[in-house]
């Protein structure tokens, strides 16, 4: 076991204090929901899955895949199996990592108006990550490259609704998997200036991760360990099983403070129960184990819940999305991130082949069950179709929209007297026309949000214009985009300094591939 | 003021004892939400909206188009211009009225399995109504006929999903207005047996509507007035303005306990202020004002308060449908209705001129305000396009599956030993597969929502079946259902005499065309 595989603050650890609620951080408006989050269960039913994973975690236990985190859960108390990769934990020892993390905590970006807070009633917005291939209506649908990875960073950067980068939008397939990381995250810290994504993919890449992050925001280790400045996603092999370089991103991710986003991958009827409660029950225990190691490595470090249950089509065992029972456990899955008092992620996610009304239906409920259930952390927000095998530049268009109305949707309605408008009823009286009233004339240009996509003009004139649809809209949108893209500032010295980190480690032959 | 036009009970109205909530009447399942409905406003809001609108009804007034209504309203108290149409109400006048109409209530259908509570946490879908146009992807756009019309009555009763038919799914405009409504309505009876919508649109229509119903129902008049067997929407002539074949309908149908929907359409920045809560004031005074009238008229008349508040692009004037704007006044209508302890109704609505992901999102959202408002009584349900102006056969399907996946998301989370699946996680443990287990395989064919339009299939099979969207899938339903239609059971005697009336009031001509 290494010396950094050593559990921080051991046999010290306490019950951290919880911070106040962090302030807003960015002058660009980050949704706040004004609703309390909907509850489907009960609170006794909400008991029973959380007692059931409990159970799952002490009797049956967890695969975890790399020596070190055996070794730091068994130095914390857990029971180890020195016969093979099982991990069981005792109810009190899981139980004593609850409530360390942070409630909310700030995820920084390199440009301080792209902070944000995470947690409580906020939600940021995520783009499309992951996938391996691209879309768009002019090239077709094919495998990710750079050029359309860097198309996606300059999209996604004019979008405002989009407020982090959830991974790479496509999979750089062309750049070569030892130096991809470097290349693709220098592009994104260059080409974007709003918080990124750390793939955990083994121990050089989470700490070239971590260096060109404190680069670009030109801030030293202690800095870095205060202020989050990246998150990494960790999805458990379900069922009940954690691979290497997972636990390796936890276990280098929180040394330093980073946020793990732990989302086990729960398909009820494939990877999990085929009963919603059962695969829940499993995303809670896997959940619980990663946080358990996270809290185990670093006592408050951030950590947020990440809920993926959706199920399957049973005729063909693909997965769907968007579907009731992903709506279901999108907002049991915040009952239970809320039950562990942790920030909640979910996603937009979508099974459509293509930018039809499918896709769009699907995106809407998967976003009302995550809204409504709570969700701080929006993954796959602008761009996910297929079920994550391609990322569109139009849906990346089209879903900045939805994300842009959801946000004002719940912003709060105004009621006072000049919202409600008694002058105005009174100057126009029955019959009359408000559109020339002084309270109309006023207000008229900025009352209603106005959409990129949404076509209002009647059916004559529609059709005049060649009956466009709305992903002709979207691809509109894409083309004058990327047309007035213009990257954002970058102070010369951290970009160069990035650059010249970029090319040693490049030429030290970046990280090995064999993971 | 003839007979008719004096109010029932008059001097001896009192607060009626509300009945408990009325059983689940029908064996088709009507969903219930198990959410309490979102609030957006505060107590004190709802109040400053409801004052206001008091406030309107007092110093403003509205005009109402009618003599005989005015003479009831005299008579009730209210204070009537000799001089004009426009009629004042003092605030005690109209909170006396609140609270008189059952908060929840049965409507009948012909076919008993088919009658719907309406009213608490109950929801009713309703079909499209009203459009003038109709359209499916063979035929294209067209003036709606009776033969579309009747394909609309034959694909809506072949879905399970829509409760009710909100009317004419598009209006028979090949049929002349005086026979029109004997020839729609008996269709509506006789292909399908789902509870109907009559327009009010002259005594002598309404009269027929409610003889119609009588017979086709095989009731007499006691009990019709004992069991609500159809209902009206009033739509005011926003703003403040209540016009005499509404105001007829109002009269008509309340005085025979049959269901009064006020809806009024204020739209902000048209027909209302530009600004939400004053156009929420608007709706809430018209509201009120109908109210009044029909509880003058009939004490305890069952009333649902209507909400169609939305926003009109402002560059266009064009009314806008699904916006952030209407998810807003959809959840403040709801806490407006239950502030009058009225049930709610609301619409899935949209404004795209074809059906693609505009259509769905906008759908979707308006679902989703809706419903978290605690919709009761939803009109425009199946195959609402382009604001109203036509109705999609295949979005009558897509909606269809849409109102479906509504009602399985709301139903409950089953939590229990077997649901939580403790056993099958032992059975499968870490890495394992649950496809093969005994709990999956005992439940996987009914585990999940089967949406008849979502293609979960693979890109590439995908891609080989001809790259369907949405939009072929929903053509696809729409002929097999048409294909497959049989005629609901309708008790010969009462089909000959609903023959029999329809010819006879052919016979005298109809109803008058001058109205």
């Amino acid at each position: 076991m290494s010396a950094e595989d050593q559990p921080q603050d051991s046999g010290r650890r306490r019950r951290r204090e919880r911070a106040a609620a962090p302030a807003a951080p960015s002058p660009l408006a980050q949704p706040v929901s004004p609703f309390p989050p909907l509850e489907l269960v009960s609170r006794d039913e909400l008991e029973s899955i959380h007692r059931t994973a409990l159970t799952v975690l002490e009797e049956i236990g967890i695969d975890f895949l790399h020596d070190g985190a055996r070794a730091l859960l068994k130095a914390a108390g857990a029971d180890v199996d020195p016969a093979s990769t099982r991990v069981r934990f005792d109810p009190a020892l899981v139980e004593a990592q609850i409530g360390l993390a942070p409630r909310e905590f700030i995820l920084h970006a390199r440009n301080p108006a792209r902070h944000l807070a995470i947690g409580g009633r906020r939600i940021a917005f995520g783009s499309v990550a992951s996938a391996p291939n691209a879309f768009d209506r002019a090239g077709g649908r094919r495998s990710g490259t750079i050029a359309d990875y860097r198309n996606f960073l300059r999209l996604g950067q004019t979008l405002d609704s989009i407020h982090f980068w959830g991974g790479y939008p496509v999979e750089p397939v062309d750049v070569h998997p030892s130096v991809r990381h470097l290349d693709a995250l220098s592009d994104m810290l260059t080409l974007s200036d709003k918080p990124i994504h750390a793939y955990s993919l083994g121990r050089e890449r989470n700490l070239d991760a971590i260096e060109m992050v404190k680069i670009a925001r030109g801030i030293d280790d202690d800095t870095l360990e205060r202020e989050p400045s990246l998150f990494t996603v960790i999805n458990s092999s379900s069922p009940l099983r954690l691979d290497t370089p997972m636990l390796e991103g936890i276990i280098q991710m929180a040394r330093r403070n980073q946020v793990v986003v732990l989302t086990p991958f729960t398909l009820a009827g494939a990877m999990a129960p085929v009963t919603l409660a059962g695969a829940l029950a499993e995303q809670h225990a896997e959940a619980l184990a990663g946080l358990v190691l996270a809290q185990v490595v670093r006592p408050g470090s951030p950590f947020v819940y990440g809920g993926f249950t959706s199920n399957v089509d049973m005729k063909s065992g693909a997965p769907a999305f968007g579907t009731p029972e992903y709506m279901k456990t999108a907002i049991v899955g915040g009952q239970l991130a809320r039950r562990l008092s942790l920030p909640y992620r979910s996603s937009n996610a979508n099974a459509a082949n293509s930018l039809d009304a499918q896709a769009a239906y699907e995106s809407v409920f998967s976003l009302w069950g995550a809204i409504m259930g709570g969700v701080n952390f929006l993954m796959h927000g602008a761009g996910w179709m297929e079920g994550g095998l391609h990322a569109s530049f139009e849906k990346m268009a089209l879903d900045a929209d939805l994300l842009a109305m959801v946000a004002d949707f719940l912003k709060p309605l105004r009621v006072d007297d000049a919202e409600l408008a008694l002058e105005a009823m009174r100057e126009v009286g029955p019959g009359g026309h408000f559109f020339g009233a002084e309270h109309t004339q006023s207000r008229y240009r900025t009352a209603f949000f106005a959409p990129m996509i949404s076509d209002w003009r009647n059916y004559e004139t529609w059709r005049e214009a060649g009956s466009p649809t709305a992903a002709d809209a979207a691809g509109r949108v894409v083309a004058e985009r990327l047309a007035a893209y213009a990257p954002p500032a970058f102070e010369p010295e951290r970009r160069e300094a990035l650059e010249a980190f970029v090319a040693r480690r490049k030429a030290e032959g970046g990280a090995p591939t064999d993971y």
